[in-house]
């Protein structure tokens, strides 16, 4: 057993849906002691009443590698073993809606006089102060505000969100990082902070290929399906095949050569004006036609294994069961088959991140609900199980 | 001036597009020194023949509070300069397709041989030893290949991507958090490492609303345009206004509750067995024709009005100016106005992770090719003034 980079690092999950469970996830998987604190009914998608074993399939995917417990913050009793548990933490993480755990009496200056050298980090669909502090938000709400809805989709179709849900875990990554900045700058200091997230600043960015056009020009390029939003790539699309489509951009004049090396269209390959980036994009509805009257009869595989070796940027548009069965997936450690009881074998994330040459297996099941109460609240709090039996009975677990 | 937490890290960024600069000025908004190197002709979105003053504007967003050095690293000289500078470093940053730093003769072993604690810090599109590591990739590929644009769109249009550059942001901020995991890991062995995240990887977390019933069922839900993945919810979706759509979204029995406190519509109200979520489901193209006929009548700040102070999750639609055009972009220093040689002012990028209460000003304009040679190579290598005009003639720098 190595030693990993968060071993040392304890952290309260009160997470819920994606944004800051995925951070948990984040962190477990880096060896952080993740423990996940829900209310005594579950979290919003843990779903127990309607899913077999007690939660949803995507609460399983999400959770696996933390310990769960259960405590009802609302309750004094509860909100004080709270406390107690911060005390013995590095990191509290939360994605409440804003205010809402100042609401409970755990707002940081609180929890910083239990545990200076606490961390608590908050994710938010906006910045607190900013005119959307009071918007309940979620991914799709981000993907509409963003701007982002609205630079998806074909021209003459309305904005539509992307499947993706990148809002939520743009938010979870750059929180992730940020807990990991404020645990540097807490060598040094000896002491923890507050820090929030928003979901709409961490998709921001992500607007760069619109933003550059717009902000440099103040013309909005539309809606341009698969299209690059600023003219003068080309080819740059989804082509068809006999058995599906192939995504395909050249955006240099080194990639255009290679094309024309294995595109046998006379009309593009002996057209010198075309070889100088400039000239394609005047001509880009043309140069496409030409382009996908060759890729209509080829196999998809066989027009990939034209263009890979050349080096230009191609892939299957993959259908959802092409993604998800591919053996890359598990031999990457992105999903990984784990049992859980009452449900048989799930394939719970991994984390993108692994510093390790070797794929892991779960070093634990998504938890059922309040399946640690006993080694958390006894083993770590010291609490008698006569003393969990009544804080059980009395809802407050 | 405030000490932060990179402040004591310095990063060579060998970064080209979005992905490798993007994870740059991450580093960069936390103090860390970032040099970004560029070939002698510039980075590929740099294109200095055909931009303004010499960089594109993307190129310009990207890469402010970075110093910049040219360096033609294929030459003997070059690479032997670059390897003196990774003797004063801590990182270096790249983003160069799979193999391209071995050939060049800058495999990881190279350049712990010179600096045992330096972190190679790579972003790939897939893993190395995977079956498409030869596949060159852009957000549009991976889009393409992880199954994202089979899942986003409407059910009787084909594939589309989202127009968000996700997965080079993704695959950026997960780089971004690894790095710190690994200047942690540094503290406690005292040596650096190699380590690659790839943006297959990941984007694969935001499969989430459609892996999760795939995974359980067998079933692929389809393209669902802006409705949930799984029917159930209701209202979930884009709702025409007087002037613009509205993002509303019910996901639990509260948000119908409440939404039927400010919906007219006796239908949906006063029906009994709609208050709970599974009888919504079967009903949702019913309940959702409703819905729009109830707000396509009022203007859209209205609506909102009606929503936001019920808890229901809900947004505008926003347009790419709208959401650009914000004042909340500037307020919280996601646009960084800075003056720029040649092009007056320019709204950059900055960090959507930001430890300080105030919003910085950026701390140096994006840098011009090869503006910090003298600096870096003089100051930081000791080369004399005659040395770099002998390197510059010579098409080192």
């Amino acid at each position: 057993m190595t030693t990993r980079a968060l071993d040392d690092v304890r952290v309260l999950e009160l997470g819920q849906v994606y944004n800051a469970p995925y951070c948990g996830l984040l962190l477990a998987a880096q060896g952080a002691d993740v423990i996940k604190v829900e209310p005594p009914g579950g979290e919003i998608i843990r779903r127990p009443a309607v899913s077999p074993g007690g939660a949803s399939y995507s609460f399983l995917m999400l959770n696996a590698d933390k310990r769960g417990v259960t405590l009802d913050l609302k309750k004094p009793e509860g909100r004080e073993l709270f406390l107690r548990l911060v005390e013995k933490a590095d990191v509290v993480l939360e994605n409440f809606s804003e205010g809402a755990l100042a609401r409970l009496g755990l707002a940081y200056d609180v929890l910083a006089a239990c545990n200076p050298r606490i961390v608590l980090a908050s994710g938010r669909g906006y910045r607190p102060g900013s005119p959307y502090e009071s918007f309940a938000a979620m991914d799709f709400t981000i993907q509409a505000i963003s701007g982002h809805m609205a630079i998806t989709g074909f021209p003459d179709s309305p904005p539509v969100k992307a499947g993706a849900t990148f809002c939520d875990m743009l938010g979870a990554t750059h929180l992730f990082a940020a807990i990991l900045l404020a645990l540097r700058e807490r060598e040094r200091t000896g002491r923890g902070r507050a820090l929030e997230v928003a979901m709409l600043d961490a998709t921001f960015p992500s607007l760069m290929s619109y933003a550059s056009p717009y902000l440099e020009t103040g013309n909005d390029p539309g809606r341009v399906g698969n299209r690059h939003a600023v003219p003068g790539s080309a080819p740059y699309g989804s082509f068809p095949t006999k058995d599906g489509w192939v995504a395909i951009m050249c955006v240099t004049d080194e990639h255009w050569a290679s094309f024309c090396e294995v595109c046998p269209d006379p009309l593009l390959a002996d057209d010198e004006s075309l070889r100088r980036m400039p000239n394609r994009g005047p001509r880009r509805d043309w140069i496409e036609e030409r382009v996908a009257a060759w890729t209509r009869d080829l196999p998809r595989v066989e027009l990939l294994d034209l263009l890979v070796p050349k080096g230009i940027p191609c892939a299957p548009v993959r259908s959802l069961g092409e993604a998800l069965d591919d053996p890359y997936n598990v031999a990457q450690g992105l999903l990984r088959p784990v049992a859980v009881e009452g449900r048989g074998e799930v394939r719970v994330l991994g984390s993108p991140i692994r510093l390790e040459d070797e794929v892991s297996t779960p070093r634990r099941p998504p938890p059922r609900l309040g399946e640690h109460n006993r080694e958390v609240y006894g083993g770590l709090l010291g609490l008698a199980d006569d003393e969990l039996e009544r804080l059980v009975r009395g809802g407050v677990l």
